[in-house]
């Protein structure tokens, strides 16, 4: 076994084999990816469906010379194998591991960083035109899924790349197109039937021009209605991208490396922009990941053999939010809830079966789901629109310019808030209440456990104002709470009163509150421990009381400092001229946090109970001095 | 004269008269229009162009039952004029007068406030959502023009009603399609040339196919050229916009009412989501704005029978920008501008005209041209990407996650940053200093007069990490500063020693920090002066030095307080630990900016430099008690 790959370390290995060992490579490739991800976690579906177009890329292109830039970025496990990293791979997403996402930092096969959906084309359409103004040779080439296609970002960049001249080259991994050989087979007859009239009739109009279609006969009937919407892809996208200024190459099959070293050849051949239309399956080779490759999107560790996750999959905070969301939309319905392309990700799948007709998936969109919400919540409906932290920067003119400025009332969940863990940088949720706090009319408040979720969400439904609630990845904690205070705007809720420390934290940071409290009484220290449950506004009456009674305060935030929690309060001890209060913030500092599990990137900034507890020591015994 | 328009007061008035009479009307609006933005400023070349839609829609819909979304906004003066607000219109753009753009607060008719572009088609979509769900009959109209259906939040928000079955009328408002009444005659024969091969071909074999058409003749063969691109645009999107679900109208001339509203009235039978393809002129009915419509696109007051502008131009922040840019880019082949469809308004006209391919205009499209920046730095380039700040709202996500992320050099000047008065408050630029705040990487400064801008450019392009440079619409103040030190990573400038207090200001408030001390000085309050320069690093060392010989401080910033300058100083405050200061800060309070001139609204806001030095001798009062 795994003889090919034993001898694969590097794309100059790769170039020396033939098709046939290329071939025999992706088997092998494949079989690598499966158990690495069954024991890290990570993107399964989306590599494996990448193995042979991955191969074909760096056999025809002379990377790392020529850049390929990899929309989204978590499909790039096959090239991190092919481009030296193969022995490193068993340390994918773990802590001063290999990433799960291309970066510059770990390889100059890895020509920019990606994470986020659709800047693909404009970044290689920046390089293109670079190459250009210095007469350089050096090809670039986007691979872009259909479904980051869609993103605004990448309609803007087709755009800008069709009228440049530019040399891009541009392949659309297309995995929802689901040809079968005979449908495939038919592409040289609609090139016969290139007439308007042929795919705008209605399907019955297309049953009878099929059937007279004496090459491919009666049998093709049958297929009729399944291939109308194959019919389009090929047809309408070719001339599409060609009107727009794209040589179009294509479809072909992704799974194929022979034919799709034969049509990157050709690209190579053409001048200006260029577009591959290449047709994957997802999961591609192992069956699970097949017949579901959203469950095998991105997942945890699992058993091999049953495709089964390892670990019992617990509640989460988007499991939570789903549930308790079902439950108001039946008692109100001017509830509905939008999403951008994470039905699954963000809890909503229940709700989508319940309230079919009341939930709209927008596609990879953030500026339009948004944007929507808005004229929805001006028609009197109550939008709730629940999207990843990391992904509401791409919303943030439409939070101010559509929703806030007319205050409008949209529920903005920020799921995966905080850090996220193993995805990265790209992926850690760490600004959203720095930038959603400096928008007026906006309302933002973040919960310590689910049950204070729940109360939220009902609060925020019914509050008729733009407003946020953040939740992070994954469940709540261990601790449990006596209590849980019905939700008053703009009031914190006291969790124990103390008279040496006060302790503000907010979201899943209040626990941590309570943990540091517990370690200080230890060492004699009475804390005060403030749920400040609100960022904005701020209960200023019950923090300035805590405050001017302890004259010594920390906070403790999951996100970065400047902006936050922090910064609310320092500006408050200033405003109210509270004298000789010593201060300090906990979160995260100026950088960016890189990947790791979520318990040890808290300790690496600091963040962990005992750090925190041993600060705070530090410092009293410093003032005691 | 007017006779038609002084019957007028309302859309039943509009719904009583026959075409003839609505032809009248139209040339009578456009006089108004005319006079009322010679005197006031404003949108003109844009409102020309859709007298004759306006009326139709007004005529044919049932509005303010049917929503009309006006898609950036700009262009609704005819509408104002038509739905009870003619009497009003000389205030226009004025304090308390009536807005430059929709505000529902203004007037029922208008359904949804605009203001940035690109958003129509997703708040239409959400409204007719709205309406089906509640069975509701009423229309929705979307109103957009060419250039905005190229930014991405459009495209996302085609795709989705494209597939949504929802009763949305989008009307695509183009103005860069000149087709001359020759060309639009032959919309009928390219009905019956639906072949693929006609328009891909080069030009010279749409010559030849073009004359093997018996009916046109040799008379098309001269237009070929010339209507090349029309025919793409008007065969293309048919096919284009069909494909993904909508029905195709058009293209009608939009200055015909009569055509006009029978379109529309069809498009009212049509169920499912309809796009009207609808062709005008900018500037229609005015020579001067026809014949150049950038030029009259938004303009300040104006001698009708000339076209001049009544003031004479001077030297802006933009102009400056332009020129410094240029000298640098003749030193530095490596600096390349980017645009989003604001050559002008930014002011590299000159450069685009000396270094035609080092400038990219990359349409509407603010994301992708902060992303394609981004590709260029990683190939070694210095991109300078001057975009209004309200704008750069739009590409946050990119700077952060394309830019940021990887410590990509690109120059982002962040124009028309502060109040920019008559546009309001879609258009105020005063959260830019907040939101970049927050990313790490980044660096952020403000010049106080055009020298330090020309320094801080030439500073920033040689920085080699993100940086901002953040300047206000029009020219610098009237106060000449007397010097202006070399600019150093994160160094304040101090203009003025003192004891008394303390004042930071940074950018344009600068000048304002000195006046403000002037004042003061006759109180006998002797202020030191800090020029901040950067926000970010800040210079902690100077201010704090200051702070503590003052112990009284205060901070000016053109911009929203939370998580600006005064934020800034107010964390060091208490990480540096300086007890007993009185520190105060000035700027926008968390509310949204109306529009009216800027003066009127520093004042309003109790930024002029007479309220703030008032402010501080009464607070020095309240102390001294």
């Amino acid at each position: 076994m795994e003889e090919i790959l034993k001898r694969v370390n590097n794309v100059e290995d790769l170039r020396k084999l033939d098709i046939k060992e290329q071939e025999k490579l992706a088997e092998e490739i494949r079989a690598l990816i499966i158990e690495i991800v069954s024991k890290n976690g990570g993107h399964l579906a989306s590599n494996l469906g990448v193995v042979e177009l991955t191969i074909a890329l760096h056999s025809v292109f002379e990377t790392p010379n020529d850049s390929i830039i990899w929309d989204v970025g978590h499909q790039t496990y096959v090239h991190k194998i092919l481009t030296g990293r193969k022995d490193k791979m068993s340390t994918l997403r773990q802590l001063n591991g290999i990433s799960g996402f291309p970066k510059t930092s770990e390889s100059e096969f890895d020509c920019f960083n990606t994470g986020h959906s659709s800047t693909s084309i404009s970044v290689a359409l920046g390089m293109a035109r670079a190459n250009k103004l210095e007469n350089k040779k050096e090809k670039v080439i986007a691979v872009i899924g259909d479904g980051a296609l869609t993103g605004g970002m990448a309609q803007e960049a087709l755009n800008d790349a069709g009228s440049s001249n530019a040399d891009i080259t541009v392949i659309l991994n297309d995995n929802e197109m689901s040809i079968s050989k005979n449908v495939g087979g038919i592409t040289c007859f609609l090139s016969k039937l290139r007439t308007k009239r042929f795919y705008t009739k209605t399907n019955s109009k297309l049953k009878m021009i099929t059937l007279k279609i004496p090459i491919i006969g009666k049998f093709i009937v049958k297929l009729a209605q399944k291939i109308k919407q194959g019919i389009k892809q090929i047809f309408i996208p070719k001339m599409y991208y060609e009107d727009i200024g794209f040589t179009y190459l294509g479809p072909v099959d992704g799974h194929n490396i022979e034919k799709l070293e034969n049509v990157l050849k050709t690209s190579k051949t053409i001048k200006g922009p260029v577009l591959i239309h290449v047709v994957t399956k997802k999961g591609k080779g192992y069956k699970f990941a097949e017949e579901n490759p959203d469950r095998f999107h991105s997942t945890s560790s699992f058993d091999i053999e049953t495709g089964l996750p390892k670990k019992e999959k617990k509640d989460d905070y988007s499991k939570i939010f789903g549930k308790k969301l079902i439950e108001l939309a039946k008692k109100d319905e001017k509830i509905v809830a939008i999403s951008a392309a994470m039905i699954d990700g963000t809890g909503l799948n229940e709700f989508k079966k319940i309230f079919p007709h009341r939930i709209f998936d927008v596609g990879i969109a953030e500026q339009h789901a948004l944007g929507m919400a808005a004229g929805m919540a001006k028609k009197g409906f109550k939008p709730v629109v629940p999207i990843y932290s990391s992904f509401y920067q791409r919303a943030y003119d439409q939070v101010i310019h559509d929703i806030c400025i007319q205050n409008l009332p949209v529920v903005m969940c920020v799921d995966r808030a905080g850090i996220v863990g193993n995805d990265g940088e790209t992926h850690q949720g760490i600004f959203d209440m720095s930038f959603f706090s400096l928008i007026p009319n906006i309302t933002i408040m973040a919960p310590k456990n689910f049950e204070e979720l729940e109360k939220m969400l009902e609060f925020a439904i019914n509050l008729n104002s733009p407003v946020v609630i953040r939740y992070p990845r994954g469940g709540e904690g261990e601790y449990k709470f006596e209590k849980c205070d019905d939700i008053n705007l703009g009031k914190a809720e006291v969790l124990k009163s103390g008279q040496d420390l006060t302790i503000i934290a907010i979201g899943k940071m209040v626990e941590r509150a309570v943990e540091v409290s517990n370690l200080l009484m230890k060492q004699g220290i009475n804390c005060e421990v403030i749920n400040s449950r609100f960022l904005k506004p701020l209960d200023s009456n019950i923090i300035e009381a805590s405050i001017r009674k302890t004259k010594n305060v920390i906070t403790i935030e999951d996100g970065i400092l400047r902006g936050g929690l922090g910064t609310s309060v320092s500006e408050l001890i200033n405003e109210c001229r509270i004298p000789d209060v010593k201060f300090k913030s906990y979160g995260y500092e100026d950088t960016f946090v890189k990947h790791g599990s979520i318990s040890e990137l808290e300790k690496l900034n600091g963040l962990d109970a005992e750090n925190i507890a041993l600060n705070v020591q530090i410092l009293q015994n410093q003032s005691a001095l």
